[in-house]
C-alpha cells in the first residue's frame, strides 16, 4: 500500500493540553503503522477570529493561508478535539472556518479526505459531545469522518510520561489508528488502478 | 472494478410512499452504474415490535431472520427514509433493531459497509432531520454512512410517472449514486490486492 | 402551587426493564413532591407499527386512541427511554408517532407541555444518545424538554429492591424531579393570574 | 406581568451581517411586546481566542468580563446566529466560552435563563444546522433554549430597509417573540408568589 500523508492536530493551544498529548501519541502510532505524519500545533498558526469584512478587505490572513496549504497536502486528518461547552473549541472552529474559505490553494482542502476524531476530557463522557459537532462540521466540509472514534474520559488521570496510562486504552487507540489507516488507504486508490 | 451488491430499501410500508418511489429510482440508477441491486420492501417483512422478553423466549422472528440474511449479503446499503417527527419511522427503526440482534447469521450485518442516505418528505427540509438520526444509528451499527446525502423537499410534487420531475434533482441523484458506488467499491477492496 | 398532573412512561415493554424500574422510582418521587402521577406501561397499549395506509383505512387504532387520550390529560411528561442502537426504542417511537396523528382528541397532546428525559442503559453512556434523539422528537412535537436530564450507566448494577442502589444517584434524581416540577408548575400558570 | 430584561446579540461581527439586521428586528419586536432589551454588538467586545494558559496567566480578559457582566443582568437571551460550516461562528462560540468561565460575576450567567434562537443564512436551510449546535451549547450552559426557533433561508434576499421583506416571515417572528416573552415571563416567577 502506498504511504499516506496524515496531517494531525489538536484543537487546543494550551501548552499542557491533554489533546496535544493525545495527538502526539496518535501521530506516533500512525507513523509506526507506516503513514507519513505532519503534526501541527495551532499555537503556531495564530489567526484573527473570522470576520467577513476582514476577509473582504485583506483576504486570507498569512497564517490561515499557511495552515490551509499544509492541510492541502494531507491525504487524511487526525484531530484531537477538546470539548468546550458541549462543542468544539473556538480555536479549532475558527481555524477550520478560515481553511474553508477561498484563497491560498485551489478547491477544498477537506473534500474527500478521511478524518479520524479523537478527544480527551476531564469529564465522564471524554469529550464525546464535542466530537458530535466536529463530525457535523467535517461532513459539511466534504471530508469522510471515520465511523469509529475514541473519547477518553478523566483526561487528567489518563496520561503519564507523554503516553496513555491505561494499556487497554492504548491498544484501542493503536487498533483504531490501524483501521483508520486501512480505510484512508483504500479511499486514496485511483479507480483505474483497481481494474 | 468488481461488481458490488447493494441492498436498497425504503423506511415505509405505505403503498404509494414517496420514499418507495425514490428508492426505486435510486435502485435503477445504481444498476445502470454497474451494481447488482436487491430492492427490499419492508411490507414483505412484517416483524413484531422489538421486545427483549419476546427475543429471550422465541429468538429472532422468522421475518427478521430472513431480513437479516439478505442484509448480510450486501456490500453496501441505500436507504430512503421518511421523516416522522424529526426522526426515522418506527418501522425502519424496528427492522434495524431486529437486524442488529444475534441470530440467523454470524456477526454484524452492517459493520464496515457503506450506506447512502436518501429521503423525501412533503416538508421544506426534505426529511433532513430524519437522516441525521439515521446517520447516528448506522454509525452505531458500524456502517460507513456516505458523507453526501439527498433530502428531497415538497415530495408530494417531486415525482411523476415513477421518476423525479425535476431534471436537476435527477442528475444530482444520479451523480450521488455514482460517487457512492465509487466509494463503496474502494472500501470493498481487499488490502493485499492493493500492493 | 396548584397540583400538576404528570404522565410517566418507560420506552420499553420488557417485564424487567431497567427503564420501567427507573420510571417507577421517578413517579414515586414526583408524587412525593406533590404531583399527581399517572404511570403508563406501554405493554398495555399494543399498537400496530404506524403505516399511512392503515391510518387512512382504519383511522387511529383503539389502543393508540386510548394512549392519546391519557397523554391529553397530562400537564407534563416524564419518560424513561432505553437506548437501542444510539436512538430511542421502536416501541416508544411508534407510540409517539401514533399519538402525533389526528383523531381521538383535538389538537396536539404534546404542545407546550414540559417533558423530563431519563434513561438507564447497561453501557457507559447511560443511554445518552437515545435521549438526544428523544429530545429532538419532543421538540418537534412542540413539547418543552427540560434542559437537565439523567442518564444512568451500568443499569444492570444500578437497581436493587426496585430502587436505585447509589444514594447520590437517587438524590440527583430526587433533586431533578423537584426542579422539573417547579419548571412545569411555572409553565402551567395562566398569564392573567400573574398580574 | 413584570418587565423582563432581554439581552440580544448576533453571532457575527460583519458590519452588514444578516444576523445583525435580524437581531435588530427581533429586539424592536421584543421592546414593542413590553420587554426591556439590551442589544449587544460583538464587534464592541473583541476578545482573544480562549486559551487555558492565557486564562491561568491573566484571568478573564477585560472585554470578556464586561460581556459577562452584561449577560449577568439578563433574564433571557435572544441570539441570531450565522451558520459557518454547519455550526456556530467562531466569534460566537468564543464569546460564549469566555462567558462560561470563572470571574467578573458569581455563578453562571446562563443558568436557568430562557434563550430564543434565530438565524439567517443565504442557504436553503436558513442556518438550521448552526442552531442545532447552538441549542446543544446553551443546554450545556444550563439555559432553557425555547422549543420554537426561526431559521430564515435566502438571507441575501430576505431584508429590505432594515426589516424583513416577507410579511408572513415578519409575522412569524413577531408571534415567536411574543410566545417567547410569555415563556420567559413565566419562568421568571418566584414560586412563593404563585401560592
Amino acid at each position: 500500500m502506498s504511504q499516506i500523508h496524515i496531517v494531525a492536530l489538536a484543537g487546543s493551544t494550551r501548552k499542557d493540553s491533554y489533546n496535544k498529548t493525545l495527538i502526539r501519541v496518535a501521530a506516533q502510532l500512525a507513523e509506526e503503522s507506516g503513514a507519513r505524519v505532519t503534526l501541527l500545533d495551532l499555537t503556531n498558526f495564530p489567526m484573527p477570529i473570522f470576520d467577513g469584512d476582514l476577509e473582504s478587505g485583506q483576504g486570507l490572513p498569512a497564517k490561515a493561508a499557511e495552515f490551509k496549504r499544509i492541510l492541502d497536502t494531507a491525504d487524511a486528518f487526525v484531530i484531537a478535539s477538546p470539548e468546550y461547552n458541549a462543542s468544539v473549541s473556538g480555536v479549532l472552529k475558527n481555524a477550520l472556518d478560515w481553511a474553508s474559505r477561498a484563497g491560498a490553494v485551489e478547491g477544498s482542502v477537506f473534500s474527500g479526505k478521511p478524518a479520524l476524531l479523537l478527544s480527551a476530557s476531564p469529564g465522564g463522557l471524554g469529550g464525546l459531545r464535542g466530537l458530535n459537532h466536529l463530525r457535523d462540521i467535517l461532513l459539511n466540509l466534504g471530508a469522510f469522518p471515520f465511523n469509529q472514534q475514541l473519547a477518553i474520559p478523566s483526561a487528567h488521570e489518563a496520561f503519564e510520561d507523554g503516553g496513555l496510562k491505561d494499556r487497554l486504552t492504548h491498544e484501542r487507540l493503536s487498533q483504531l489508528i490501524m483501521e483508520f489507516g486501512s480505510y484512508a488507504s483504500k479511499l486514496q486508490i485511483q479507480e483505474p488502478a483497481l481494474r
